[in-house]
């Protein structure tokens, strides 16, 4: 299986590594980085590039797209070549990922029209806007549409589906030797549980709010 | 604050990218990604590089060192340049810190001496032949010295140090717009949770097994 992780000028780096090092360890894939041109693309905090080794027109029909989000994703709206590449690829593809906005850039592709998805927290109403249903769960999957929640979530999804490829072992596995059983500080991860005051103050003005 | 996560040849990315998308959203600082040389520098699946934009010499008093670990991490523990750098880095670091494997590196500078630390549930036992004192705990402090379990833990260290250094406010916040609300789809991510066949499997010949 070829799994395709895409990356774009400030995207999160967190919502591209969390899938490659859960999704990515299954046997018998290969994962490869794509930018619409190969060579190090930057992440929203600027302090850090992630090689793209191949680029998009290299790699037209992999098996498993995964999209991740971050600011950048509103500059890519309407970059058509990307928005194309994303439908040439679906149409062939096992699975069709996102993580955090990257369900935005799927949605303005035209995939998730009137499916059951989600983002980040703060980017429901734009996802409903482009026509799909967000919901509120962490990870959604919707015939082989799976996007998650926002950032971290992705680890989450990698995980779960590494599980429905390859069965429940090989994603404990996986969980296991990523010493994956977290132990935040706070329990402040979700709009539901942390301070409001918090909730509102991004609510009211985010630079993380898209488009 | 300047933040340095170190890398070198066959790290484990989440390692890195943990810290860097939780403490390194700490308000006035700046994080650099330092490496032997600068330029991409590939991980343990050969799949993915991040760029490293400085040498060590051109950071040689970071405030705070991440040390990621990775299978790679054997490699380095006779490589002197990394090894007095680190010593030298740590001389006037206000925190020197590490992920999974990258405690190994610390303790083979000598830093860890007698000192509470973590590491990959595989590599206690490696870490103690350093002469730390490993616990079984996900995150570890003691005095300067942050330590983190395998892998995902570095998130949580990353939060950690976060609130410690500037408040719990600030680390809630950073926790919501990353959406981290783990929920894993097993609860495997321990020797303690996982299967025991499998963490017998690992125990018995893992290629995570350090040095």
């Amino acid at each position: 299986m070829q799994i395709a992780i895409v990356l774009y000028d400030r995207f999160t780096a967190l919502d591209a590594v969390g899938p490659y090092e859960t999704l990515g360890r299954l046997r018998d894939s290969q994962t490869v980085f794509v930018a619409e041109r190969p060579g190090p693309v930057r992440t929203d905090t600027g302090n850090l590039a992630l090689t793209a080794d191949r680029s998009l027109a290299d790699v037209p029909h992999p098996d498993i797209v995964v999209v991740p989000g971050g600011p950048g994703e509103r500059a890519q709206l309407d970059n058509e070549t990307l928005l194309d590449w994303l439908r040439t690829a679906d149409a062939d593809s096992t699975w069709t990922t996102s993580v955090c906005t990257g369900s935005l850039l799927l949605a303005a592709a035209g995939l998730l029209t009137g499916r059951r998805a989600t983002s980040h927290w703060l980017a429901l109403d734009a996802l409903k806007g482009f026509g799909a249903e967000p919901t509120g769960e962490r990870v959604v999957t919707d015939g082989k549409y799976v996007t998650a929640a926002g950032v971290s979530s992705g680890i989450d999804m990698g995980l779960t589906l590494l599980g429905r490829i390859a069965g429940d072992e090989h994603a404990q596995a996986v969980q296991l030797l990523t010493e994956y059983d977290p132990q935040p500080p706070y329990d402040a991860g979700s709009p539901q549980k942390a301070p409001a005051h918090l909730v509102e103050r991004f609510r009211d003005g985010s630079r993380f709010t898209p488009a």
